[in-house]
């Protein structure tokens, strides 16, 4: 053998590459961030050019800053001490459970802590994340139990006249086994696509727990693309790498609302699932609310359950669409049907907490049966995170 | 209803929240990098506080660099000019069709350009990524033709003794259609995972495109975590979000391969498949390679289409496992039985040239059957997503 073969040690080969890597894209041996035994996150980097390094994340006190909708809480920051070695390093108090969200300033740039490679993007910004376990925090990690699956597929939309894709959750056991299950459609808000609840929403995770603890019943999590301007995600349709912007492709002129029972038809034609109403969900934060709000209204016989998240409610002004043209009439015929559970979830500080208190006044003053679930603050994923974990027990029972 | 809802306009929402992310994580309207008509890049950042800024990438002449494997090649620097508002700027030549990955060096660091959401993470490091159309890389776009389903599930492996994450790639038309395809096993290297092929290796755009241009046939491609010790990719399994290094849970002990077979048994149950030798390919870059090599000589009857791609040959030293045993004598049983194809591919600076050399004289003197592919440079993802789209066109027919 050897005398045909040089043999090549694969030790070798890990050493030669992960020095070309260290060369290449730094990195080295510095972990950042190291979470302590007291849920303290010790971030570290090392950079002996740098003059001024900072963190920036949603752990620390926050600031004040003036917005055209007024005063806004946004991420404080931090800054980090250099050793003589030109290593910065910064270390919190204790954190409470959460999946949180951060950034470096570099001599004034934000970036990305090049020592941690889990990021999410959010519109045009990736940050980094980690999690500090216990709690509520641990649905949202991976935890040893039976997981589903996640499909990214695509489906024809005729009404909008493109291939469009989509996020399909099964839960564990659905491919095995021949029971049907039911279905939760769950929307992203503007800005976001297909990929936010699974990404920077965690809904995998979560329905893996939830299910796995028998709080929510094993089911379908459908996460549609609700712009309807788009194809996908930025980067997965043919229009290529772009810059994504807020509200780039979102539309909101009821097309998407219009378009939905074509996602309802391909799933259900798809999948093994139950194709009734006290088989249905739909949730949404944001703008997803928005569209969960004049989708199970305007389809009154489809939903049995419905949650608004941070929910925006009236459409943009000078939209014309049939879609949000007699709301009064259309919610009473919605209401008179008795849907199971209509929620609604939103933060103290949200700056649509008056829109949806206004909502809601509407409904008690009609007499129409909801559930009311507020927390603190605002329009982060913080929340919508909590509320998806609260919402997904409440379904199908 | 204007007396019961406070009209929130979603164009203020837009306007808080753009305003709020900004100041929260930066990246104002600077697009990076610009593609020109010529096929230039032109990067940019605003760093006013910032002594100095580099681009390194694969797309800049390379440099020397020592490693214990002798002097390799790696990404070139070029330096950005800095102009009296603060934006630093770099445009390079026209360059060929390619995807490039790069990241700058802000005052010493290297990071992601902040500007730029398009990212891809390898072993423990993050880069950028843009591609530049035009001949082999209109493959690695997403293009306007069908799109085929990319599911993340996990199997049980009795052997490995955990359930596994795996991606699965079903070709357009699967689920509505009721023919048995073919699989492709492809197979990722040290400090890679199911997640590898699938995002550095564009393999399903590539699959896409080939099979709506008539080029490959459609096929299931099957994309296998290759670390025995490992149940997911980083982050995706209970360890949770620990930092990733490159031979951390390979082991390289004959497990995997020992266990394949479950693999190959959990996606015959469960799919429409072809399942016999003709319908059966297998192919990996580096230790997939190599693990294709062992693999497809344990189980002769299994693969009839093989293909190393810059493959690691022989076992590291010291392990003892019944796969490494006899190969001589196996490899003679597998070539007896003729397989339809043996592609062997290769560039010309790789470090493991000699040992693929070596094997193929060995092959030679034997008279056993292969094909043999040589491309420029070295141990890279630009020659694996080559070595993909010339390989997945031979296979099956």
């Amino acid at each position: 053998m050897k005398k045909f073969i040089v043999f090549v040690s694969i030790a070798m080969l890990a050493g030669a590459i992960s020095c070309a890597q260290q060369a290449l894209w730094g990195g080295g041996d510095i972990t950042s961030p190291v979470i302590g035994t007291d849920n303290s996150a010790a971030f570290s980097i090392f950079a002996p050019e740098a003059q001024k390094i900072e963190v920036t994340g949603d752990f620390l006190p926050p600031q004040k800053m003036q917005t055209p909708m007024g005063e806004m809480d946004v991420p404080g920051s931090a800054a980090l001490v250099k050793d003589d070695k030109g290593v910065w390093t910064y270390t919190t108090e204790s954190l409470a459970p959460e999946l949180y969200s951060y950034t470096f300033v570099i001599d004034g740039v934000k970036v990305c802590d090049p020592n941690n490679p889990y990021m999410i993007r959010d519109v045009a910004s990736v940050t980094n994340i980690f999690i500090i376990g216990g709690g509520r925090a641990d649905l949202y990690k991976v935890n040893d139990v039976p997981h589903g699956t996640v499909a990214r597929r695509w489906y024809q939309s005729d009404l909008l006249q493109k291939d469009r894709r989509i996020t399909i959750y099964t839960p564990a056991g659905y491919e095995a086994g021949n029971e049907s299950y039911p279905v939760f459609y769950l929307l992203h808000g503007a800005g976001g696509d297909e990929n936010a609840w699974s990404e920077l929403g965690r809904a995998t995770q979560i329905l893996d727990n939830l299910i796995a603890q028998g709080k929510a019943k094993p089911m379908l999590v459908v996460m549609t693309n609700g712009n309807a301007g788009q194809q996908a995600a930025p980067g997965e349709s043919p229009r290529g790498m772009y810059k994504p912007s807020f509200m780039g492709d979102t539309r909101m002129d009821g097309a998407f609302e219009e378009h939905f029972p074509e996602v309802v038809k391909f799933i259900e034609s798809n999948y093994r699932v139950k194709a009734d109403k006290s088989h249905r969900a739909i949730a949404g934060l944001s703008m997803g609310g928005f569209h969960s709000l004049h989708i199970s209204k305007e389809y009154p016989d489809m939903f049995d359950y419905v949650g608004l998240y941070s929910a925006a409610i009236m459409p943009r002004e000078g939209v014309q669409s049939k879609i949000y043209d007699n709301l009064d009439e259309k919610l009473k015929i919605q209401f008179d049907k008795k849907p199971k559970l209509y929620w609604i979830a939103i933060g103290n500080t949200d700056f649509l907490f008056k829109a949806n208190t206004d909502f809601r006044k509407k409904l008690d003053e009609k007499g129409y049966k909801y559930q009311y679930y507020e927390t603190g603050e605002g329009h982060i994923w913080k929340n919508w995170r909590i509320y998806l974990s609260e919402f997904a027990p409440m379904l199908f029972k």
